[in-house]
């Protein structure tokens, strides 16, 4: 069970922060054996993308090596990183691309901790269009 | 950390499929109380939905007693749900409604154990146009 007290403990926030960071940078710089790694080996992991729905790791894999590396340069907004317990982590944000004015991304992770560190088991991207009220984005 | 044998014990996954489907019966009879239970109610909880950006537990509330309650009707594909050690799971599903053809749903929540039971500390829904490979959906 988790308690109040378990969440977000800073050493456990500081880990994902940096597994975080570590995954973005890999993301704009086209790191393709980087971001297979931190993602989790199984069958189990899911990746909804922009545009396609990944099932399996074998499946994200295939999806990274094929994609081509450009404008993937991206501003990130309202990123939240909340960590549940030491094993357990969610981290959400919004972006916004220099090629895709009036487009508001949404990335939204969910990472654990196993033997090797710490992996991503589900992703779940999508665009909207930008919100007109300030209220709303 | 979260071991192979943490993952997907029968007795955590039934759980979380029981709350899962108590939370789908809720989302299409348009149950507020029964949405708003199975959220976290804290400021980490976030729900990125199909066109709007959702911080914290109030604003989902807020979201939910504001929409409208027709057209909710859904048919679910794909689901997954994975349970990580005993207080975390990810459950991730394709939708679709009849009254919008073509579209595919995405939708995806991350549940912990608390106190009161499992709750939502993340969930992000998108629609995406139907892929047209059925090797894409």
């Amino acid at each position: 069970m988790i308690g109040e007290h378990d969440i977000d403990r800073p050493e456990v926030r500081a880990e994902v922060e940096a597994a975080f960071a570590e995954y973005e940078q890999a993301l704009v710089g086209n790191d393709v054996a980087t971001l297979d790694r931190l993602f989790l080996d199984r069958e189990t992991t899911i990746r909804y993308g922009a545009g396609e729905n990944l099932y399996g790791y074998a499946a994200i894999a295939a999806f990274r090596a094929a994609r081509l590396p450009q404008g993937l340069d991206r501003a990130l907004d309202r990123t939240v990183i909340t960590t549940y317990g030491r094993d357990m982590a969610v981290a959400s944000t919004l972006f916004r691309r220099p090629n895709q004015p009036g487009r508001l991304g949404r990335q939204m992770q969910t990472w654990v901790r196993v033997d090797a560190g710490w992996r991503i088991v589900a992703a779940h991207v999508s665009l909207i269009e930008e919100p007109q009220s300030p209220a709303a984005t």
